[in-house]
């Protein structure tokens, strides 16, 4: 039988309860290799460090897997682990459990998936995971249940090199937990608006503030499916290409542009 | 005759040169507000600042061109200038001019269309442009003119109100660029390779180094058309959503948890 190579990283940084529970998981599946930011990345997006050095440092984070924190971002984390930690590609990459939402489109600006997108720009299996909780107290073990279901099947599987997918997990009891439901992006966002304030000298500055919206009514978004009690999976990718706009440009634009002149 | 309202942003700060370009390439073809960070921005990808009051200042950039930095990244920008600066709706964004390329797989870590997203997401129609060269000398006047003639057209259309593209300018004279040309995203992205050094107390340091590597052999990218001198346009999506991969995990995956074990 085959021994699987996983590799366990995310944004929240090695210390957040998170990725332990993610670890502990993953362990009896395979090898368990944790590669994570040594310090809380989130909303890091998709950045990665080239102006820096970065450190690599092995540290004890439990029995039986790997560990190492990293100076650089979670995009960093997964490059320095395939070619400083591993020497190879992992069977499967596995990101989180992120400490809060990142469904619908908060996938955009999410450090665990970026951490897991990256993976999958690398040719190597990835599967991020999230739990709409974001208090100290969250209880992990249900998230937990769920990532073993699922990584459990897809390491069966012949998966494209390329697969991606984004996992959240409401936060109830798992008896109220329907199962699993694969979904698409639901289009929700935050609805914002600035306070304007004005400080000491009179100079006005602006808090951020927002409320959650969906706009998008059907029943087959991760949204509805969260909702519902249903542990969301959307399938993602990294071609961003609208390709039903590019067959409408193609003949809608004027793209022979020695031909005209500007106003 | 409708007087447009044209929304500037960028990345790489409102002092860069690009940002200036692309505010004159604007001049004529409405009413041109620029919003934009008061420091470069590079590679805070959609990055979004929340625990930080943000500041909003008025600046004098150039004649006829109202002009805020704000203190916050290229998404804070976009939200702030609809909220606080315009109190509606630009009829269009644009981002840019990028001081270096944002093709193929870079899309992912840019802050430019980062912003041109951000505009995209919030129902404004968006356009992020990148020059093909990252030297302090670089050459903007091609890249205005493309931005011009395309703008020109666009604000003449009926736009999708998520329509967004991501335009790359290649960094030659504009006598040997032979028009514009409608692209897929390239699948083509740094190869990465971490060099391993020491510090003078004998720790290991690693510096990411890596080189450029298309993978997508075909003409209909935005690679492809870079390196045969066009100017690259690839209509760009924010959602995610696989459906592809999609409809094949509803047929394979086992999904209803509550009838099967873990190992």
């Amino acid at each position: 039988m085959k021994r699987y190579t996983i590799l366990v990283t995310n944004d929240d940084g090695i210390y957040a309860p998170g990725i332990r529970a993610l670890a502990e998981a993953m362990k009896g599946l395979g090898k368990v290799v944790v590669v994570a930011p040594d310090k809380p990345q989130s909303g890091m997006g998709h950045a990665i460090t080239i102006a820096h050095p970065l450190r690599l440092t092995k540290v004890e984070l439990m029995e039986d897997v790997e560990s190492y924190q990293c100076s650089g971002t979670p995009v960093d984390c997964v490059k320095l682990a395939v070619d400083k930690v591993l020497h190879k590609k992992p069977d499967i990459c596995v990101s989180g459990i992120n400490h809060g939402a990142n469904h619908s489109i908060n996938i955009i600006y999410s450090g665990t998936m970026s951490a897991a997108l990256e993976a999958s720009i690398e040719s190597i299996p990835s599967v991020g995971f999230s739990l709409l909780d974001t208090s100290v107290e969250a209880d992990f073990e249900p998230a937990k249940k769920y990532a073993r279901l699922l990584i459990e099947q897809l390491l069966g599987e012949k998966l494209d090199k390329h697969f991606c997918l984004n996992v959240n997990i409401p936060a109830v009891p798992d008896a109220i937990i329907k199962g699993m439901k694969i979904c698409r992006q639901a289009y929700a966002k935050y609805e914002e608006d600035f306070e304007e304030r004005k400080d000491p000298a009179g100079k006005n500055y602006y808090w951020l503030t927002g409320e959650f919206v969906n706009f998008d009514k059907k029943k087959d978004t991760d949204v509805w499916a969260l909702a519902n009690n249903y542990v969301s999976i959307v399938p993602v990718q990294f071609d961003l290409t609208n390709y039903t706009l590019k067959d409408h440009l193609e003949n809608s634009l004027h793209l022979d542009t020695k031909s005209f002149k500007t106003r």
